[in-house]
């Protein structure tokens, strides 16, 4: 695995300890760790506390900027639209993920927001030599199906 | 104007007076505004300080979910895929725009978001009889031509 996913899915982890769907993320400028965040979405009861979103925002807060260019971020699962969006409006360089996210992904599975002419362009791959980014969110779902911590929408709620 | 409209208006004045992008949201819960915010990206130095994300956040944190199903939302502007993408994580029922954005507008323009098969699915409508949305982003901008206030890559700076 990539030595910046490595860290992302340290993040990963530490949102499965809190029982969050297991997301991390980093933001790399110049070969160095500048930003780091995890899934909080239930904790902070927020539908924007994903990790992607988090980590740009301590990059922002960081350089005190909303541009950061020539940066880029490693985050362990495919960006839904909001999170694709946000890597756009903050000028990012390149997104690397390490799962594919069917049902919520935007940049390669349910549609492919990155391909558009919006005014700043972000590049992405999909990093396929970590089939841990997929196994933790595999395993977290399995171990709340056996806690039967789904509401009756089937949605997750801790 | 709708009356709600009319409002997340009085949103976009508030940040055209703080020398930002003038764009402004609310969101009407049973007929109620439940949250109001304007565009703060300059202020704020964040990429993510969009009138709908700060409009969202609010909602999150009055009703202390993620979840705005039942609530829709007012902006003056087309969202962008970012906000576009909030709007599907926060399950809101509907958004309202009063101008097309057709350089960032991820919902009719650029791209079409909400047409995906998400997970949850956010109805949309061009409000076309509030010319005064798109209006004040083309003041603002000759202002600002005005005052000279564009960096080299023509990119707006306060």
């Amino acid at each position: 695995m990539n030595k910046y996913m490595k860290e992302a899915f340290k993040e990963a982890k530490k949102a499965y300890e809190k029982l969050e769907v297991p997301v991390g993320a980093v933001i790399v400028k110049d070969g160095k760790i500048v930003a780091r965040a995890h899934n909080l979405r239930e904790s902070k009861n927020s539908s924007l506390a994903h990790a992607e979103i988090l980590c740009i925002k301590k990059a922002c807060k960081k350089f005190n900027t909303w541009r950061l260019e020539g940066m880029e971020m490693y985050v362990t699962l495919e960006p839904c639209p909001m999170c694709a969006g946000a890597l756009i409006q903050s000028r990012l360089d390149k997104v690397y993920y390490g799962a594919i996210d069917s049902k919520n992904g935007a940049v390669s599975s349910v549609c492919e927001i990155l391909k558009n002419n919006f005014t700043h362009k972000v590049e992405y791959e999909y990093l396929e030599d970590c089939p841990e980014c997929s196994q933790i969110i595999t395993d977290f779902f399995k171990q709340l199906r056996k806690q039967k911590k789904f509401n009756e929408n089937n949605s997750y709620f801790a």
